[in-house]
């Protein structure tokens, strides 16, 4: 699985903005639609509900071939058998994450400025995620944009595969991959829209012309 | 550390209501005054913060042979390799938990009523909270308490070591005691109180008085 991992149009799920369609609707249309790879990230619920969701998702993409990555909670991904566990700066460290997960999951780092980059060379994990490129509504960062001058800089330095996430739409997903990312990650520009493969059609034609 | 848990005086950490005190001075106060058990339950801090506290607070307890229990986040519990995990109806499945945990962690399960008790004489969890015994401003229940008498009922039940959790102090002890339970678990009756130690040492002369 991490050989061949294809980050080119990764969905992060927000059900707050899904404007009250479920996981499971939303996550199948995407995937029609050209979606390659689902991050779960649930911030307000509980363990059980986590679990549950997590679990049916599973059962959504196993058979599609799609990696689920699920965010910060590494006791969800062991427990659905999960492909995949993202972290970011205030989760567990990287090195106890690795050493609980195996060697075989994937595992992605939120990184925020070149410094950490930097850092996230000096460990396996899969991809970096850059974040955010621009500024967004979804998730309260206090983080400064990074803006494409910062997602170039890192992108210069990093030995790992890329995913840009942060305020990314229709509009502006070209000139982010120019920059030479490998992928596109998105929330609103796919879990809010009146049809959601149709949104992800149009962004993964769109990046895929970029590649 | 299965065989012989003592659950006589169970603490719970509550950082909001530790008066400014960090987790570390409580607990060891605390463990100088009588407690024989700890969970270490966060809701509102960051992974990364959790697990740090839990790596603390094992390197406070280990030594001293005092079982480190992590609330709800199976992820801390294996990496801090604690001694053991506390669920509640509303976290991880028991049989997912205690495949993740290993067979030799201590698994204590929530029960908050006749029929919950009844359904974890079906499970090897190592021990049952039973919850909220008297109604508690430390965690918002929203579920009835049990009183004496839903104890008494649940003792009279369950093949589970018990231990009553929800607003026992000095004055209340004694009663809950004679229902049978062996042990009691607070939180406001130490780690609010103006030297933790002597509100331990006072707790834990009443249950042994009792025992």
């Amino acid at each position: 699985m991490r050989d061949n991992l294809d980050l080119s149009l990764y969905l992060v799920t927000d059900q707050k903005l899904s404007r009250g369609r479920t996981h499971e609707y939303i996550v199948e249309q995407a995937v029609r639609g050209g979606v390659t790879i689902v991050q779960l990230r649930e911030k307000d619920v509980s363990s059980r509900v986590f679990y549950e969701l997590a679990k049916s998702l599973m059962g959504l993409l196993r058979p599609l071939n799609i990696p689920l990555i699920i965010n910060d909670r590494l006791d969800i991904a062991l427990a659905v058998e999960a492909d995949g566990l993202h972290i970011g700066q205030s989760d567990l460290p990287y090195a106890v994450a690795r050493r609980l997960m195996g060697k075989d999951k994937i595992i992605g780092l939120s990184v925020e400025n070149l410094a950490q980059a930097r850092e996230a060379n000096e460990l396996d994990v899969d991809y970096i995620g850059l974040s955010p490129v621009f500024s967004t509504r979804t998730k309260q960062d206090i983080n400064k944009p990074l803006e494409l001058s910062g997602v170039k800089e890192i992108i210069g330095i990093t030995k790992h595969k890329t995913v840009a996430i942060g305020g990314m739409n229709s509009l502006n997903i070209e000139s982010v991959m120019k920059t030479g990312v490998d992928g596109i990650a998105v929330v609103s520009a796919i879990v809010s829209q009146e049809n959601p493969q149709e949104a992800a059609f149009r962004l993964a034609s769109l990046i895929h012309h970029e590649k």
